[in-house]
């Protein structure tokens, strides 16, 4: 009797079910690498994170990922053979077909990276890659502010700017792969000709982290401002609704440059709602500022802002959505040999 | 022997095969309507075409469609149950699923016309509208500029500006039915709030027909040129080509908004083919004087300029197109009941 329910639940091992085991989601990102363990109903288990500060080649960002798996494994006491996929969100121009991450612009500077294979490699189990921003995208819509939302628009405002793009409920991702660039944007108020590749464009060095920063150091020279010179976009934000002039001043004039970029998004995509995410778009201040400035040209239509739900975590929430759709496929491939 | 093979003739006959037949195409413009009667392999077997003018309502318009059809027929001898399908582009907002045209800016001002609906009534035979645009990239994409090409933009510039998107293969026409509604984009140069809706865009009111010819006029008055004060676009582009300076700076400043419409366009969409049509966007002066500005900007990638093949054509035979298409789903779902 002991041996054959010993016997049964050996039996039931050997044949998992679709809900029994976990998924890795991996978020590079240029500075942190932050890992999610979670189970096939998309409930994180354990999460894990370290700076990528001396381990920027690929080997090394894989040698991370390892390690970082066997701490949530530990962590959440699962067994590695309980693993079923693995999927990361890349900061940079990435080819989901066949797995390459094409360009890094950012800390990386990767240049063709079969990322796919070698996590496939290292973990021996199914793997899937896509960019950062349409990652967040894909996370935002399974589970953040576009849930149930066919057509939308994710952009992140951090250091720099991008657009993740969904239509018809799929990340659209076009020709090459880099659909949603629109740190490069050519609109009122920017130099008429657009940066090299490589350098920010003209609407990431006005609206992007760092643009806002350098606007602000430019003006506190030559303006006056109670607040220090060395401050952070989303600390100049808190400046502006605190009451600082110049640091309204810049909140009023990055908003405008950014309804700009929305608007000339709407117009091509006809989409109407667009989710602002990132550490710099997700400052309160700066939605609301750009919601006023879309809404005097409100004849052309209802255009809806929205703050990311998901934050931080868009990225990796949208990575464990990846995974599991990718342990998904492969189950169903697997059961059609 | 004989018998069988007359037999086997006979009852071919009595199952009409789908290249049995003809089909109708309608281009509805602001001043003239042109209509084409196609065999099953979309070779145009006849031609038709009036002045809107005075019938402007729906009713009308059906009408006068109707008349073209009678002509049609007669001219190329085909009986009237020959006809398999009818297709129409509309110059508005269309509503490809419902049938209806929801919005036309021009001299048609329909609101809500249920045109498939009206042509099925008037014809008896299946029916597709869409917006003219959108035809024309149709027609590009089947025998046109683009032919094979998975994702490009028509860019048709005559009296206004709009654009016909394809993304897959399969035109994009955005959830409210207006992608691509470009004449309103906010690029460097422009005025810095959107126009009212109804009015010409911005960008429009730059590069549109009626823009150039406007910009023409007001520097004409202060500037020195041997030409005319009444010429449209495309005489002034003429006006270009053979040396006159006024007409020159005209153009350049033309191709440099336009410029920045493309480019912008290509960094929302990742799509590098734009093929311009209309009358002012065929002008070889423009494409030329715009792909330069565009060669300077080259680190951003290969953007490739084309004229249209199809030309004034192009909205028929993507009309054509689209009939072909309604005819065989028709028939397909009939064989199915």
């Amino acid at each position: 009797m002991t041996e054959r329910q010993s016997s049964n639940s050996k039996s039931t091992k050997q044949h998992p079910t679709p809900d029994n085991g976990y998924v890795v989601a991996v978020d590079i990102g240029g500075t942190n690498l932050r890992l999610a363990l979670a189970d096939m109903t998309g409930v994180i288990a354990a999460r894990w994170s370290s700076s990528t500060a001396g381990s920027r080649g690929a080997d090394g960002i894989i040698e991370l990922i390892r390690s970082g798996v066997e701490h949530l494994l530990q962590q959440a006491s699962v067994p590695r053979d309980a693993l079923r996929a693995i999927a990361a969100g890349a900061p940079g121009v990435t080819d989901v077909d066949a797995g390459i991450v094409i360009a890094t612009s950012y800390l990386l500077g990767w240049r063709d990276v079969p990322l796919r294979d070698l996590l496939e490699a290292a973990f021996g189990i199914p793997a899937a890659i896509d960019n950062d921003v349409n990652v967040a995208a894909i996370g935002e819509s399974w589970a953040g502010a576009a849930k149930g939302i066919s057509d939308f628009v994710f952009l992140a405002i951090g250091t720099g700017i991008g657009a993740g793009i969904v239509l018809h409920g799929q990340p659209f991702r076009g020709m090459g792969w880099s659909a949603g660039e629109i740190g490069y944007m050519l609109v009122p108020g920017v130099p008429d000709s657009p940066a090299d590749r490589g350098k920010p464009g003209a609407l990431e060095s006005l609206i992007g982290g760092e643009g806002i920063k350098a606007e602000w150091q430019r003006r506190w020279s030559k303006e006056n401002s109670s607040l220090r010179r060395d401050l952070t976009a989303t600390e100049i934000f808190d400046g502006a609704l605190q009451g600082d002039s110049l640091a309204q001043s810049i909140l009023e004039q990055s908003a405008r440059i950014l309804a700009y970029a929305i608007y000339n998004m709407s117009l091509v995509l006809n989409c109407p709602l667009f989710v602002l995410g990132g550490g710099v778009g997700m400052h309160p201040a700066l939605g609301d500022a750009t919601r006023r400035v879309l809404e005097q040209w409100s004849e052309r239509g209802q255009l809806e802002l929205t703050p990311s739900l998901l934050g931080a975590d868009a990225q990796l929430i949208g990575a464990v959505r990846l995974a599991l759709v990718t342990a998904d496929t492969r189950s169903i491939l697997t059961l059609q040999r």
